[in-house]
């Protein structure tokens, strides 16, 4: 990231706000925990809607959060104007994650002025962040040119 | 695929009452409508939930479907038996999809004993197969050695 | 791909001198086969540098071709003038390449002002096109706003 | 990675001897610079033949430092004697590489016992490796079980 992109422009408590009047009826239940310039850290709280047969949680469970983070990483440095679009998603998946909360870290690899370009780490809640259940790398379109 | 991979272990009537066991409540809605040797065809029913801010269905309603569609491809040609697991996906979203119903087109690059990769094409009902709003090529883990 | 799009720019003569004028000493023997609004077709004219321990053709081999393929069948439909540059490439590899030549075939999934999406099989000189030894997909960013 | 897994196989300079017993006449010049349980770093030094039209490192140049520093961060865990094979290499180009000599990080994300999951990072040298020029994710098949 250049030194002029270096600033947040939306923090967790202004994150939650923008994904509850995004979503109204988040039944996801989404939860911005952190997020400064380093990327965000997000939680999903556990539901039985998130699981596949075998008792793990299923890959769109997964895939959702990734792409939810890497919108929101983007959005914490760019602002809530943006609409901005994903473009690309590509993850890979680890491990069987248990039935328990989700964690996400969603980090910016490039903010350019057409796209950004993220990677997304998710764990089970009590597990090692250095044992990813799924990694993700997600590039969004940005439509507009930024004017910050 | 090598010749002796030339069968089909599920038709679509078949898939799709594995579909329906898998997932008894299964919302979604995902009905086969083609299996052959070339592949498989899917359709999405629209639905209000699928939408996002925009008016325009979310990339994660066509990221489950084409997940969905990769991992009936493998089954439609290794059986009901295997629990495989999705082990990557990547997409590209092309366009932004009209709120109608989605169709999935997966087809099988390589079917191998621990590994199946599938090409997924998603469009748009009453749009046009070779302009796709999404493309996907997703990799399944096989478990154990096919027996077949 | 909509309406407006559906010219060629570039047919094989003129990618092929594009290229040799783009790489004077393109010891890598890339030749575009044919081109039309479906895509391109190039070959790769086999060469021991291309081997790797084990006696099959390397990955960056088929890497390279894949990314020439998928900046080429770009340049068919923008012109030559555009300094697109490769915003991603995603490959799979299907099978080990026996040593001899390797075709491409690339087909643009989307052709926007600002991005190309490509999807691009390879297969070994001589084999099915239908059991390919790799396949990827490829955007190529397009800086300037096209005035065609 | 698992406690079982934790364990370094080979080092930096058994690496590179491997390296240079498997490629007799690597002209590419990759060196391992350093290897422990975190990952591996490797230089490629800058040579004209990497360049690209406009003056920049090529993609394919960078491909195939990810590609490599992929495969040896897997071999640094699981010895020479695997002939592990990439299945599949997910890229993104994130800023055009000034010419110099390339760094490159791999880290695995997953060892099993059949595949591993690695991500990689490129930077120039001099410059930061927090912003790097591409970000890989590349996944390796182990063919035989391993027996360490």
């Amino acid at each position: 990231m250049s030194a002029d992109d270096s600033t947040l422009a939306l923090d967790a408590r202004q994150l939650n706000e923008f994904l509850d009047a995004a979503f109204p009826d988040a039944g996801r239940g989404y939860r911005v925990e952190s997020a400064d310039l380093d990327g965000i850290r997000m939680r999903l709280p556990f539901d039985d809607d998130q699981l596949r047969p075998g008792g793990t949680i299923s890959g769109p469970t997964m895939m959702s959060l990734a792409d939810a983070a890497a919108w929101l990483v983007t959005l914490s440095r760019i602002g809530p104007e943006a609409m901005s679009v994903t473009s690309s998603l590509s993850i890979h998946f680890l491990a069987k994650p248990e039935p328990a909360d989700l964690w996400a870290e969603a980090r910016l690899l490039r903010l350019g002025a057409r796209q950004s370009v993220s990677e997304v780490r998710l764990w089970t809640d009590g597990g090692d962040p250095a044992e990813p259940v799924a990694h993700a790398t997600v590039a969004y379109a940005i439509p507009r040119p930024r004017t910050g």
